[in-house]
């Protein structure tokens, strides 16, 4: 399907022009499309991908053998893969944003002035959001449901190696608007695999309102610094949890134990562990253990060294990169430092401002650390795997935002929208 | 004073870069600051701008001094100059933000999840804000205060015209954040009239985290177009009333007056006023008639030069280009359109996305203005004058955002922070 395509795409800028022009006009038609609408296309598209299952893997076997021939990496063809389970959860996540509430329309503080007019807020669309990942294709489902439901059209150009899967999952997309009398251009997956489509969507500030990379930080860095549209951007997550010397042992234990193990590929896990000195002693040795016998590699400062040399655990010597790096793997590096301030100012020092988790019974200390942490998620006592939008209550996510303009932490239908403010008077005017 | 800043200030970039780490590293300091402390600054600047109002006086006429020599506009010279009324008003001001709530900290919507965390938003500075702003010196008093409240360092970029009233401000603002034991870096005035600070400022994006551009369109464009750090834009004000079928009659009258005629130069006034064809024969007469004894000029569609031809009512005729022009002056485009649907049409094609009103008593047409307008304030029965943040209740506005991102409308507190998530556990771990 594609390779006919490509021939009939030649001129790229001209070709995303016309994209996002269609999806700035079909933007006007789901930003007042009713919640019945809504919620009608997104229950057809979860049924169109049920129906389709059998098609939608015929699709992604091309990918995958296209993928084995390219010699993609083991872990990427996996995350490649459309099983049926992965086919029912795509369809099962747009059926549960079509239970939740239509956040578009709702007023809030809508309050009397001094003056008789009433003024207050209206949660409205943001228009028209780009959004450009890598190769899962259940991304392009995910993101095509959330934009939907909070009214927004949305252009979805997706990694090469999934362009099969993307289209049929289009095809059903497209089906499932149509069902609803929804104009098909409100969900745009790009065509072309050309990298040229990428360029010219972050061109385009006059049609599309907001861009969100889904990706590794070298697509997202990139990205950022090509763009003409702002950018809602997630970059790395470099989590950090501190065991107060006025912890509770067992939760410090399994705080920790869990932010690294949990799981080890995903952003909201913990790259360093920060432990006051009075708290070493009495923690690092059991909670160290735990780890590599779950086959943690540890790297810790010269005290840590020190410590674990006693309980006979290996620990490599922490560089000083090691404490801004983001692992993604079964690595973690180990601090003793002086006290919460000292906690406080390596983290604002090193995080990249994800999420960061103090273990600790002290009141105040408790409140330090909420207020002084300037990260998008700060945590007492829970696991920093719980930075989600699912576990936050809201709903689905479509990223985690690590700026702060707009949108800071989990980013779900709230972060896809503004806020306009109404007035509604009796003829009043300004003396 | 600036002459000898000037002979100083030799290399641009690297006092730019120096200004951008002061305030970051300020930053943090006003992001912890107690709310009394904050609010102690405010009222000991506000007091010194009164104490230092001959110093200021005097500063403010070597300025004054210096743009007659350059020939500047009467108008311009207007703004510039600094009266006993405009300080105390200054003065005024930032005593007001001190009695307004403090922003930053608030948490809401905590509550807890089925995993027995609880999870709230917390909210908090956005860091280091760039004002670069036009010949008003009574902004780097209202910029510094709203600035300062809530909790973030500022860097101010003031017009060169202004550079010895800026400076004497300056010195004000230093004075009352030392008095509260705040970080003088807090504030920083820019002390070069070097036009080259204005791009360097724009590349700090590791240490600003936002620009607030207030001026004239063509600075705001260009500002928009270089500028690497996220920019707040305030845009022009195309503004629109729509003079409904079902209308009331006096108050069509006393709102499309107002809102065209009640000030000339403000983003927020009328530049077009539409009437659904079966109004206007109705109310636009008269209306015509109150603007022309007001000294409005006309400019109408052919429809309305036909209908006020009858009442011998001069009209000129409205060019395509009158539809989106910004006049600040005492001119009115007319359009009589067709019905609500037409009006919206027009609306959402050539406003600035900035303000527009519809006055009619029919339920369903003021859901539907309300619903499809797509500007940052939509009103009914209400003069686009009140667009405010004073008469919305913020207490005091930066400026109103024509943006989508992050901050729509008036910008008051609120609009200069962001909101982190915080997450309250026992200990709980994900499964």
């Amino acid at each position: 399907m594609s390779a006919n395509i490509e021939t009939l795409i030649t001129d790229i800028a001209d070709y995303m022009s016309r994209v996002g022009l269609a999806a700035r006009e079909a933007s006007r038609a789901i930003g007042r499309a009713s919640t019945a609408q809504k919620n009608q296309s997104l229950n057809a598209i979860a049924e169109q991908i049920l129906a389709q299952a059998g098609e939608l893997k015929r699709a992604n076997a091309l990918d995958l053998t296209a993928g084995r021939e390219k010699g993609l990496a083991e872990a990427l063809l996996d995350r490649l893969e459309l099983t049926d389970e992965r086919i029912a959860s795509m369809a099962e996540g747009l059926r549960q944003i079509a239970t939740l509430p239509d956040p578009i329309g709702v007023i809030s503080n809508l309050a009397y002035r001094p003056s008789g007019i009433q003024v207050g807020q209206m949660r409205v669309p943001l228009g028209v959001i780009g959004i450009i990942y890598e190769s899962r294709p259940n991304v392009t489902a995910d993101a095509a449901g959330l934009c939907l439901k909070s009214g927004n059209a949305v252009i979805l150009r997706g990694g090469s190696e999934a362009v099969h899967s993307n289209q049929a999952i289009a095809a059903c997309i497209k089906h499932g608007l149509e069902v609803a009398g929804l104009p098909a251009d409100v969900v745009q997956v790009i065509e072309t695999t050309d990298r040229a489509a990428v360029g010219e969507l972050l061109r385009l500030k006059d049609s599309v309102d907001v861009i969100i990379p889904r990706g590794g930080k070298s697509l997202i860095e990139r990205i950022t610094n090509e763009s003409e549209v702002p950018v809602i951007k997630h970059l790395d997550g470099i989590c950090h949890v501190y065991i107060d010397d006025e912890a509770d042992r067992e939760k410090a234990l399994n705080v920790a134990f869990n932010s690294k193990t949990q799981r080890y590929g995903t952003c909201n896990t913990m790259e360093t562990l920060l432990l006051a000195a009075s708290a070493a002693a009495r923690i690092l040795p059991d909670l160290a253990k735990m780890y590599v016998e779950k086959g943690v590699e540890l790297r810790g400062c010269e005290n840590t060294q020190a410590l674990l040399k006693d309980s006979n655990i290996a620990v490599l010597a922490a560089e000083e990169e090691d404490w801004s790096t983001e692992y993604l793997a079964p690595v973690l590096s180990i601090k003793i430092v002086e006290d919460i301030d000292a906690a406080i100012s390596h983290i604002n020092k090193y995080s990249s401002q994800h999420t960061e988790s103090i273990v600790t019974e002290n009141y105040t200390k408790s409140r330090q650390f909420l207020r002084e942490v300037d990260s998008s998620s700060v945590m007492v006592n829970a696991s920093t795997r719980f930075a989600d939008g699912f576990e936050y209550g809201l709903g689905a996510e479509i990223g985690i935002s690590t700026d702060k303009l707009h949108a800071r932490g989990p980013v779900g239908l709230d972060g896809l929208t503004s806020m306009k403010y109404v007035v509604l008077g009796d003829g009043q005017v300004r003396q």
